[in-house]
């Protein structure tokens, strides 16, 4: 079966919102009044009740709106969806989102019959929901979910892509994500997943140049082969990291009267994602620091981490979370000892590697380098307390992007503190070296993009 | 033997810095700028060679300062320590905190030789230290260590106690902890442990009645028996919450190289804490986010959760942490559902209990309330969307206000956005509920909460 092409929802130039509303704090003003910042040709409004929505004219169908659609938004109480998404078909329009909750998760059964007789007739609209928030993408500034931007921050441009089952959920990692240091390319809640599912969306992004990750909360796959057989071939060039929700059986049962799912067993779930060379993660955090590593560093060639600190305590517990996970610490090779043992003479060239709390851009350089080189190591781990007074978080900066252009190897830097220390990170994210806060969440995703890249070898 | 009066270390009247300074960047100036924001009667420089420091009579030596000095602050090279030392002794100085690093931990002899005669001699001066940052008291805005103002921000007062074996670890997490929704009592960080151990500042604190909680950064303890029978008295009536460093084997060897310490197998470690009644940390978040439940909460029954949320898949996420972690989702008893399903008919009342995207804090007030009631649970976690427009998160402060003073259950409540969610749940911290970001962070916290609940029941 060939992919469906969904550049309709991701980059429709018309677009009519169906519901659309000029009672404030409604979901259909909400959606018609974030869908007014996109940069689309022309944003209709369908409502039989008004004569104008938010000063734009407004339709009493879609069959009425002047030109073809590329993608309606379906925004109405759910026992009037099937007639509204019957006119998107008539009206041809490309694709709808029924926004709409009221469907299987609820147990109703009339609504949801009719819309899957819609779907059977197939009359070339594609259909994304109900039950879910739709989608936004970065690039043009599309938006189709129903959350006031003064409840949410945006979040920022980036190359991860993210699709969730659960449309709250995926808002609320949305709005997160606008505090992190990674950015979204495009996202995707499908709910119900009555038409589009979470393969089509995997296809779809594991073609997108704009994405080079694909994270995933998934309640329960639609069709198990289908799921399998793309996740198999997109996973081969692109990461594909999933959180699954319902992990254990007295939680699966939640899924049900959420998303209308019917998971498997956990078990079940476990092979399949390992089969199709999908990485697993164990919670939200984990979901995308693994995703932000694999996006922005190179492949490691094995398991064995250089620790590099200008704080004794820290090195240790960085050290304690590395074995923990799983991976190893990597012995320093005795040249690199001599080496750095002529430079700095006090610092503890072992692993972690302590240049002391006076060390400065310039001993973290030569450290970084020595590391590099090194091949008893695989993954380098930069520690940095910047409340210390030597360490310029400038000159760091540099050092580390000449370290990520010169080397193979992932760098990774962590530094946790308060607005002092995080402006600095920002600064250290720029030289291309990923940056985290906590030892424990780098040292999960670490291990992790270790086991992917073992996998991907064979 | 008598517990250690450490009164003179957190609440001196009169302060003497050795190596007081007037070079910008230096230690020495550093203290002495922090220290003379403190809440003291007297603060005196010592330096042979300046006059006056940063606009303050200078004395060359401290037996030569006018008034008996309650606590003298050393910062110096090591190999001026042991002189500057005696020197306290003999002018009666009741404490000495010795920050220089260079002794034991450096392999160096001669100094730390010198320094273990006095000790021996007990002329009544306490000493901690060496290699150390010192105490930080905010009760009186004591602050001993050598970190610059603008580079790290200072702790919120609060009752958490924290000592740290490592200085530049502590005062990052010092630093840190601003950032969070805890604050601190005291903060100490030993080093070396020459004079005053963990055993000693536990033992104080475990008495001090600004702290609730104890937390400790420990990488190996000095006296082993006196630790176990210090440890075992205070855990009986305050938790004691410990992250060790260098828990593996080949994470322990850095830590000799660290503060000297001659850390034992990790498995003797993990059976000298339980048997002391210590909690277990895995890392620094879990450390501070168990040590906060255990300040603010009640402790539980049992380990039965029952989720309440306003997010389906949220709650699923949560679920799944809960029984990750070893916790157990409580049934609602038939009336609760009874009960609820009369006020929302939508709503799932199940585990986790699903109100809705339109819930609002009535809505959120009646499902506290009976779960509250309920004798199939032991701890309520509440899950909140902030983004979606009917929860109003004052209102919702006010209704877990009233239930945190009605129940004995701990109720925690978990919120993950940006600034928006984040001013929200500065709002509900208020309320006496313990609030996390992370549902993975607070199950681990709930967890390690309920299990010490039930050794304190032995």
């Amino acid at each position: 079966m060939a992919a469906k092409n969904l550049d309709t929802f991701f980059y429709p130039q018309t677009v009519a919102v169906i519901g659309a509303s000029g009672r404030n704090g409604s979901v259909g003003f909400t959606i018609f009044q974030n869908m007014k910042r996109a940069r689309i040709k022309k944003l209709f409004a369908v409502n039989p009740k008004h004569g104008k929505v938010q000063g734009i004219t407004s339709y009493e169908s879609i069959m009425l709106v002047p030109r073809r659609v590329d993608l309606a938004v379906i925004a109405l109480p759910s026992s009037k969806v099937p007639q509204a998404l019957e006119e998107c078909m008539r009206a041809r329009a490309k694709a709808a989102i029924i926004v709409s909750a009221g469907f299987s998760e609820t147990g109703e059964k009339k609504a949801t019959a009719k819309i899957e007789e819609l779907l059977r007739k197939n009359m070339g609209t594609l259909v994304m929901g109900p039950n879910c928030v739709g989608v936004l993408n970065t690039a043009n500034n599309l938006d189709t979910t129903f959350f006031e931007r003064d409840r949410m921050s945006a979040p920022k441009k980036g190359t991860l892509a993210f699709i969730s089952q659960s449309g709250a959920l995926g808002s609320m990692i949305l709005d997160w994500s606008g505090t992190q240091r990674f950015g979204i390319s495009k996202f995707a809640s499908y709910g119900n997943a009555m038409g589009i599912d979470e393969a089509d969306l995997i296809e779809y992004l594991g073609r997108d140049d704009e994405t080079k990750v694909i994270t995933a909360y998934i309640e329960g796959v639609k069709e198990g082969r289908k799921f399998c057989r793309v996740a198999r071939e997109i996973s081969r060039k692109k990461p594909i990291v999933v959180l699954k929700g319902g992990r254990y059986e007295s939680t699966t049962r939640a899924t049900a009267s959420h998303t209308g799912s019917l998971a498997g067993s956990a078990k079940v779930y476990d092979a399949v994602f390992r089969d199709a060379g999908i990485i697993q993660a164990d919670d939200l955090t984990d979901l995308f620091a693994v995703a932000k590593l694999l996006e922005q560093q190179p492949l490691p060639k094995g398991k064995r981490v250089q620790i590099i600190t200008n704080g004794g305590g820290f090195g240790i517990i960085a050290a304690d979370q590395v074995v923990g996970e799983g991976l190893k610490l990597a012995k320093p090779a005795a040249s690199t000892a001599r080496k750095l043992g002529k430079i700095m003479p006090r610092a503890t060239i072992s692993n972690p590697m302590d240049l002391l709390g006076d060390a400065d851009a310039r001993k973290y350089e030569a450290a970084i380098n020595a590391a590099l080189k090194d091949r008893n190591n695989d993954i380098i781990l930069v520690l940095c307390l910047f409340n210390l007074p030597t360490l310029d978080a400038g000159k760091l900066a540099l050092a580390l992007k000449r370290a990520r252009k010169r080397s193979g190897k992932p760098i990774v830097a962590i530094a946790i503190g308060s607005e002092y220390t995080e402006r600095r990170m920002n600064q250290i994210e720029k030289s291309g070296v990923s940056t985290f806060n906590y030892p424990g969440v780098a040292a999960k995703a670490i291990s992790k993009m270790a086991q992917y890249a073992q996998t991907r070898k064979k």
